[in-house]
């Protein structure tokens, strides 16, 4: 029979290196797949050490466009959020991840995909559900959830006992205490040191982004223009047009990290029921999502707009949870897709030492009527009718006091 | 036939005190009535002023406790939000003031109340379905929605005219170009200049906050304690505990002003269906907002976070329409308050240049579980779990790939 | 000056009859207009009648077709339900006869729509909704809400009064002691004698159905086919199929009637605010939104479902309150139909004296898999999943206890 | 070491016979309990039979009053509906069971509980998730997701082999060709020829109710009476009062019986992701659910309404999914009651072949207002507001007819 392969979503780090070896311990042909979603990772470095632990070979796959045109933008045109404050840079990426996984199991005629995420945390089940909404059929192994495995590597003393044994390099940096995840629209940080809700987050833990206190000491203007609900260009503060999504990104990265933006520190309920602590760097993400926000306002419809909106919250859900390929993750989606088709304008933004502040908007084609509103014009507008509006409106409220009056007698 | 009487919503303006000579011309006895919401306003001149005009009486009542223990503090509690940013400062005046201008009406026998709000605003709507709640029988009178008054009245010319003719005392000060509306909680800025959307508001608006850039170059740091979703105590910098609402909230004003925070500056659509652009600057209340909205997804359960805040954003619109005192707006509120029963806890927070930063939390009592939560410890937890979660979770996901499958197939 | 010309949306009967001479006398030209959404009239009649009072032209419109494609059609495919129980009947007829309205008074040339509306009731709002979002210029003349002419016309005696004087010819069946509205969909009664909510309607007042008593004695089975949640064709008891709209609805309505379906008594909530007491008859509707509802849940994902339905809800009011043209109508309409692109299939109904039974449904694609579900096979599924499942769910309810526990301690 | 103990939910029935004997051979001591929810059951035989097997203990539990009074009366003052359709009897029972099943345990000191639903079904994870909401620490064994049990009996043919190995009486009568649930609120029925869901249910299936072409030829006249939503009591065709829980339901069941009310077929989602196929007969629930929901419109504010309705779905969908005792289920409930607390009032209903007719409804307090309803008067209520309030309406309506107008222009 041939030997069973398995594609392993590896990241050059301890534990999926140990998973590596194990699986080819249980004899189990293992590609190694890294998706280069804009971590900070030195891929030719990780690629030898896998093959040196023994992966048949290693597939290394940038999907940094793919990730931000296909999954960022569409986040910040819905305007993602989940429980009021965190964009999603973790649970968006999964879903993109997973496609360059089956994509790679196919062309490999692999049958089992293999993961590292832990056994209490979201991205096995972000992982798993992508996984079997694309491919039914896929077996996965997750090692951190067999017993088998679990047994065996009680604790970070027992993988670098089994790495030194197995001759798997491991790094010199001593770790932090806490674990990270990275791609281009974050960095989260939880576990370890941040497990306790009231200690404040180091202050070198950050990578993506200044402290706000080491920000320049000017503002920063930069103008966004969307269609869509979608960024189409921005014009930064020398007036240079950048108008390709991932350097339109990067751009907000690098700015928004300079200008110490989109820090949070919170805590969230994970899909599994557990709350636990997240701290969150999102430089260009929290910029958008500003921008996208104040545009959204400006541009819809007053009821369009809470229809929207309560999409949104539904959809942030789904793609926390894992959803994004689900029947209702693309359903809503679409629905989102066309609320937002009138979305187009610029907003001005200003950077400043953490904040985003936005300082005006435009939109060539727009329902918001200056005339209308204003205060010294009347145009098509008659007050009187204001009169009516609210006598109306009251009417149903008078009722309700007489009701009460009624129920106040009763007693 | 006894005169009629009617109490007038006096502010000292120009406006109001063109009403109030307005009706006495029209041969109503009037009572001036001036709540003090906190607003900055020397209320013996504005007396002395309404006196000399020809009122009968003024009435100068303050609420600032009641607005802050009655209306603010609720307000926090439920974490509203218009629109996803306007905390909602204008609007929880408005049936504050009403309750105390329905009070003053019954005890001088009145019959009639008046208020100087424009008929293209929200606030008129606001007073006037607040008194029918209160008091179904109230007869209103809107002069700015009276065609014989707003032909004569065409633009403030036409007021400084009038009041020159009839020796109303005119501020010297020259009138800013936009109009300004304060209380405890905020000052919003909206018409004039502000009116294009596209004009970033100038430095000098801001009566409030400080500019960020000349905020203090340290952060502050505040304890703030809630019980119930209800601020109860703050811990300053100094370790001062503040414990009395008004006291509480004047704190955070004033050194929320100094960190300058809680300014934004969007577009909203009004109840009456026009998209207005408001200049809103919130100190206090911002740091409150934020400090609540970390506590409450530490303490509630996840599911009951999603009803509550389906909820909050419900009384946001009725909040905002004038339907505070509304059955649905009694009744939504009350839900509110038995979610947050246990929202119990001190939040830590950090101001800096325009920035909340929160830092930490705790709760005597808490639904976040360090132990369960850790990655070192397996308490109360089986990895193995997760799987059947996740296959079960995925069973509807393949289910939906088979049924494609045919779509496809019938193509 | 060019004489100012009214399209008057008329009826034949004595109010929009004193309305044609009251417009006649205040020097319009008048157009008259009627609708043929269904209803039991003898247009002829009424043409000769507004044509002797003065009229300069009547329009005789059949928008039968239009009516039941566009707008009942989709009210189905949607599964409009107002509060719970009201197929929507009136409000669908009301945007369906204003396109053909605007039509009319823009082949005219003329500037006026006119309409004998109550001031109380939904229709005016339906029909001036409907107007102005279609046609923001129009002029609308609403006598119900004119004073000049509701003084004049403060009974149906002053009616009677009136037309006497003015040579209208006065119908000599006596007036119903209700009001009834009649389309294709529904005949709606109410008013008079159906004022008090406690009184049981009088048999003699349905004309479209038969007192279920009365209905036959044996069971008529159906089967309906639906594309994308839209009616396709049915199969009678006879095995002919039926395939054209109107001519499907006039089935449904017929046999429906016959059989004494889709009768209800109800109090519902108007948009102003006020409980009235309505009491409806809708057999071929009532047939269809059952089938529909049936095909629906056996053909939509879970989740989409749930999504579908809250938009419904939303749709119904948008569509009971007169905003189908609305911004959020339209937005809503879409989203529901890219829902119901899979909804396909065949429902097997009975109808038997007033009840309309299920008895099965099938689709040639569809999420419904009898080996997965089916208690005798394995097919695919691992029980023992289901014990994670539970175990994961069961997380949160046990930590919700723990935290109970520490409630009561603190106690 | 004592023998570990268990409390079986036994039925009597083949199922929950061989588990017992099974868990006797596993050593465990067995404790049978049987609830009594009104199902129709011989539970002296089925004592003598679970005694005989060998359980140590036999405890029969009354729970019918508790049923009706505790979570049936509940479900029908929130107007529970799954799906738009089912009034979830069997949803209902398993919480009220539990609550039975847990205190047992506790007052025999026994530490597992044991139960017979499937693997597939909702059953399983009401009764668990019930279970570990009362009490965390229970454990569970449910045999049918044990591999070992699953594999040993792997159709209902080994059943009746172990049966008759181990002297485990088998009942004479055939097994129907399907499965079926009962309870004084509904029976269920399904799997078996039930799973093809396009075959009619024989029509000698349904036992609580006739078919309607058996029932009576006259109607049958009932008044309902509910306080805070909660029916208080009935009155009779004879006039005769009904006032205790148990009593009222018991009658309605039977009178709702034998009028034929309340038999629906549906295909429904499955909390597990399934759509399966049910039969379900819910006579006095169907009679009680069609009476509230009329009143509840009749007395509720519009706007309390719709979000009540809303938190109903929502809870809905909780109390299907097994989350009764959830934060959110208590939650929830909580907040329905207080929407409910004015819902008093009496509605005449009339039973007739299947059909509960609603022809009457009234309240000694209300917010219906038949002097401001009416068509003949113009109480408290001025026409011309309408105007007002419909163009205020329309400025919305009006600005997105020129938006569109911009749209076409840039195309």
């Amino acid at each position: 029979m041939a030997q069973a392969k398995v594609i392993l979503a590896y990241s050059g780090g301890l534990d999926t290196s140990c998973i590596l070896k194990w699986l080819l311990d249980k004899k189990y042909e293992v590609i190694c797949y890294m998706a280069n979603v804009g971590q900070d990772e030195d891929f030719d470095v990780a690629r030898n050490k896998a093959l040196k632990i023994g992966a048949s070979k290693v597939v290394i796959d940038d999907l940094r466009e793919t990730f931000v045109q296909d999954y960022v933008w569409p986040a910040i045109q819905a305007g993602l959020l989940y429980e009021s404050r965190y964009l999603l840079g973790t649970s968006l990426a999964r879903p993109c991840i997973t496609v360059g996984l089956v994509k790679c199991a196919k062309e490999n005629n692999a049958q089992y995909i293999s993961h590292g995420a832990t056994g209490k945390g979201n991205d096995q089940v972000r992982f798993e559900l992508s996984c079997y909404s694309l491919w039914p059929e896929v077996k996965i192994i997750a090692p951190w959830r067999i017993p088998e495995f679990t047994e065996k590597f009680q604790g970070r003393q027992d993988l670098l006992k089994y790495a030194s044994e197995n001759g798997i390099p491991v790094s010199v940096t001593p770790k932090a205490p806490w674990s990270m995840d990275a791609n281009l629209m974050h960095i989260s940080y939880e576990s370890g040191i941040l497990e306790n809700p009231e200690n404040e987050p180091p202050s070198d833990l950050y990578q993506m982004t200044k402290d706000p206190k080491e920000a320049p000491n000017e503002t920063y203007p930069i103008e966004i223009n969307f269609k869509a609900g979608l960024p189409v260009y921005l014009k930064t503060r020398e007036n240079k047009i950048i108008n390709k999504p991932l350097e339109i990104f990067e751009f907000l990265n690098s700015i928004g990290g300079e200008y110490g933006i989109g820090r949070i520190d919170i805590v969230e309920n994970r899909f599994i029921g557990l709350k636990s602590r997240g701290v969150y760097e999102t430089p260009g993400g929290y910029i958008l999502h500003a921008a996208h926000t104040d545009l959204e306002v400006f541009c819809l419809d007053k009821e369009v707009y809470r229809v929207k909106q309560n999409l949104r919250d539904r959809l942030s859900d789904y793609v926390y949870n894992g959803f994004w390929f689900s029947p209702e993750g693309q359903y809503v989606s679409k629905c989102i897709s066309l609320a937002e088709e009138t979305v187009n304008g610029t907003v001005k933004v200003k950077l400043y030492k953490g904040n985003v502040f936005i300082v005006g908007r435009s939109s060539d084609i727009s329902l918001y009527n200056q005339d209308l509103v204003s205060m010294d014009k009347h145009a098509h507008f008659t007050p009187a009718d204001a009169t009516g509006f609210i006598n109306i409106q009251a009417l149903r409220l008078k009722e309700y006091h007489r009701f009460q009056q009624q129920v106040q007698k009763q007693k």
